[in-house]
């Protein structure tokens, strides 16, 4: 667990997805040589702070994964606004950086509005994360930014033996999307791929439990189509890897982005479910990691 | 009105259009020899469950009709959540199925939630519609999904002597939409048409009565470009065919989805009213009906 | 101001933006000549009533204004709904034309819905806007519709100058959006440009003052890019040019819709800030708007 910790250390707000770019081309270019297959990588000019990774000639799935975390910007004497939706309790310690030097302090409430509490004026538009905390005892792991580093992480397990299929590292998820739009569409266009696995953290409810397995999502406020869900479904059930089949009415992921786009992507959500959810406390317990790695291998395989 | 009384009962909630397609598929292989014109079929791989048939050498406009429709979808312990917004009076049928068999049962309320009442549960994910009750009048129909298999029959009446045109079925229309963007891109691209009429069915209101013709809508939570709209209404006055004007500043239709798609559709909504919206009792006055579909002949003439 | 003063009056709501389109294409062709460069115009057939106009060879950014403004349409019996989200304060005078002639009238209240007070019944679909009544003085403009008139005025006075960069004319801004996703699709396509400010008016408030210079938007509802947006502000340092750094959770603009859009554009918003926001009283400090003319100048020679 130790790749997951660095990542969940990483300020990558919305917005300033760069340093998990960067952290992801450095950990590929030194890792790539050990896995089964070498991936293309699309990434730069034209492709903002994202990343998609090709491998083998014939991929016909797509794995995304968002990049950014849940924050807050400082607006003026020290109020801040969210990035996302993260939760408020005051005494949440958090951290940033402005052209005076690092920033730590906790959230505080004044008359409804959120606040950092320091000893000096920060300055406009810093952005700031929850300070990390990182927990591996025998059974779980816990942080903040489970959501989605975990993601994240699954994809680079996968990569390790995918010889078919693409990963993509996508930006904005949890502020107003906007980059899976034309990441799907480069995509789609280049590599005729139209089928997503959303590689995402979802939540401990009254019907997904902690260490039953991955869930499958049949839909949340977004509904994928059925005929595709189904099939993974149908994968699933034949590979004797533990999944637990999720239904909600809220909540939403880069598949609804995948959905809105100008282009015919079948999506479905499969992630481990956490507790605590967009806090710095987020748990996930291990087997439920494990078999979400395992089913992705899989249904890149068979899909 | 067998034909409509058929499609109403077709169980296909968004993102399980399937079934209407196969309908629709059939009912044109078994009718298209007495279509003055024989349609082009653009479906399957790239179009999920939706369908494009072109008509003639030189469509400029295009109808759009959505395949699906509201319903709910049973989450954990016989809870269900909807899909769309249909209206909860306890007491409505709903029907489905799941690997055990079919389902029908009530709908009920516990403490604000939704759930239907049947004694055994059923699977997770399994979608719910509402039980049909077909009624045929003097005046009026009257069934669950008039909205929109009243739209789609629309198309297909229009068909039937249709020279120029495209007849879109499209998906999503009630939950969170996805499909009209693509379509309409495929259709602007390959067709160069971007001149569309959502064939969908409206409200009955303090301005917009039964039995006064189709309304043709100026403008709902979305507007359309006025010079577009004036166009419609202009043909629609010369055509001595009754039609009503409205005006609404909530609803929504595929045409939003047109209109945020990237290309430049000009779009508006000319629909029969109907009473008892987004319930199991629909009713629409026969004499908006045909209105309706006289008022399509004549502008997939005339625009 | 004469220019400004002009645009201000013109009756042109989200969906009717042809009235600012035959205008600004009047006022083009009468002043190109003595513009630095002679603009390639994009519009007609494909652009709805937008427009594009293309600066020399070698564009780099291209900066989106959009024509509409708020307004209201007429329903039934003289009540009017919104177009966008206008201040509703009993007795603000509207005007209109419908075919029966022109319209004036006071805003007035029953009932928690809007009226015109009026002794005729206005046809179904009017649009009305507010009243212009522009007042100039020594420190400021002030008439409804400085949000964007002024938007608009700013890329005229940037046109005179301008070698490299392209100035796009956009629709639908207050009520929906939906035209900037296929003109910034034009613009990557055709020119390879995907850098965008947004020439827009913002808010005065606690952090942004009348008369300390032209706002940088660091986010609003959309938050752009960082990377860019330190380009923009390390610009703007170096200029001498008095700006101001505005940090926001709400409102939007063309920005969020180019986000949404399926093209990788970075943007940003950069605009003067006003009091009365959306009202016949909107008012703008002319040090801000002089700001925002040589701060795009500035941007459009260096980004």
């Amino acid at each position: 667990m130790e790749l997951l910790k660095k990542m969940c250390k990483i300020h990558a707000p919305s917005g300033e997805e760069a340093a998990m770019k960067e952290f992801l081309l450095d950990h590929i270019k030194k890792n790539q040589d050990n896995w089964k297959v070498k991936p293309t990588i699309h990434f730069g000019d034209g492709f903002q702070d994202n990343l998609i990774l090709v491998f083998g000639n014939k991929p016909r799935t797509a794995i995304f994964a968002h990049l950014d975390s849940i924050g807050f910007t400082v607006k003026y004497n020290n109020e801040i606004v969210k990035i996302g939706g993260p939760v408020t309790t005051e005494g949440i310690v958090l951290v940033g950086k402005d052209t005076k030097g690092n920033v730590e302090g906790k959230l505080i409430k004044k008359e409804e509005k959120l606040f950092i509490d320091i000893d000096r004026e920060i300055e406009r538009g810093t952005s700031l994360t929850f300070k990390a905390d990182f927990r591996d005892t025998d059974n779980f792991v816990q942080s903040c930014y489970m959501d989605n580093r975990l993601g994240v992480w699954n994809c680079l397990e996968v990569a390790k033996t995918l010889e078919n299929g693409i990963i993509v590292f996508s930006s904005w998820e949890e502020h107003g999307g906007g980059s899976v739009g034309y990441l799907g569409g480069f995509i789609y266009e280049t590599y005729g791929v139209k089928q997503a696995l959303i590689s995402d953290i979802t939540w401990v409810t009254e019907g997904v439990k902690h260490g039953e397995g991955c869930a499958i999502s049949l839909r949340d406020s977004g509904i994928p189509r059925r005929s595709f869900v189904n099939k993974i479904v149908s994968i699933a059930r034949n590979s004797q890897i533990p999944f637990q089949l999720e239904v909600e009415n809220a909540g939403g992921s880069d598949g609804n982005g995948l959905q809105k786009s100008n282009y015919p992507w079948d999506w479905c959500f499969v992630g481990a479910p956490e507790d605590n959810v967009h806090s710095p406390d987020e748990k996930v317990h291990k087997k439920d990691i494990f078999s979400m790695a395992s089913l992705y291998k899989k249904l890149l395989e068979e899909l």
